[in-house]
């Protein structure tokens, strides 16, 4: 299995895949009487396609067995897909262009205070998180047709993560 | 001054208002290979009118002094407007249906899993939270015409709070 290197979450490295949701480094506009900053227009939600409309979800997830094998990879061929954690807790992003090509895959390590918002079609691993019950603020589409598509690798084809 | 009471944050108490997302008495799916579970369409998104689109901010907001005195009441004429804590942290939400109206305001207290989707229209109060760099996740509308409606209390009206 082919082990996959993991690099820290940035805008810059994100770009191909979609949007890293932060603050850091984000305009701050004062609102609210000066009580409050807003750190404004995030992300490109994309999901009106073929009658779509946005789904706002909270997913709780818990941690797989360490090393992690990816097994398989999804996309949404409809729409964005985004997910912001809750709590702080750090978290991983595991991306690729081809699941078929091992060389296209990319790992990021997530912050907690760090989103991401995946692009339509971009190929994702589902959420990979180190503490259970670990929460996060979605937002998708939801509306007519298949959004969903998954590939389930071959076993020589699998790959490993270790955080 | 009218000191107005405060309730809990309840889905029933706040239905005339909008939405409360929560995760307590969601209905629970199982998802990715039964490593998580997902809290499915938590809130009517309401934000492609006059041709508007979804915009995800993260907004910090800071306690303001006690009792809060309420001087203010807004609305957005085009769009739902949804906030989400981060970090688990409580706050406070307070609508009206007639601003100068003071037995129609309404005072809910949320635990820090609790959000709210304000309805279109729907007349509230700037973010009112208890610790500094309160975070809250928001989904509302971005777009053309204007979507901020502010008003103004004559001091005589105004209200207070003290939670």
């Amino acid at each position: 299995m082919i082990k996959i290197a993991i690099s820290s979450l940035s805008k810059a490295a994100f770009t191909p895949y979609g949007d890293v949701i932060e603050t850091d480094g984000a305009q701050r506009i004062p609102i609210n009487q000066g009580f409050a900053e807003r750190f404004n227009d995030l992300a490109t939600i994309d999901v009106n396609s073929a009658g779509g409309t946005a789904n706002v979800s909270v997913i709780a997830a818990n941690p797989r067995p360490l090393p992690i094998v990816i097994k398989l990879m999804e996309r949404h061929p409809l729409g964005s897909q985004l997910f912001f954690p809750l709590q702080d807790k750090p978290w991983m992003v595991l991306v690729c262009s081809d699941p078929k090509n091992a060389s296209s895959y990319r790992a990021f390590a997530a912050n907690g205070r760090q989103g991401v918002n995946y692009g339509r079609g971009v190929w994702h691993h589902p959420l990979l998180v180190f503490d259970s019950d670990s929460r996060f603020m979605v937002v998708d589409r939801q509306g007519p047709g298949n959004n969903l598509e998954e590939l389930w690798l071959e076993e020589g084809q699998w790959h490993c993560i270790s955080p």
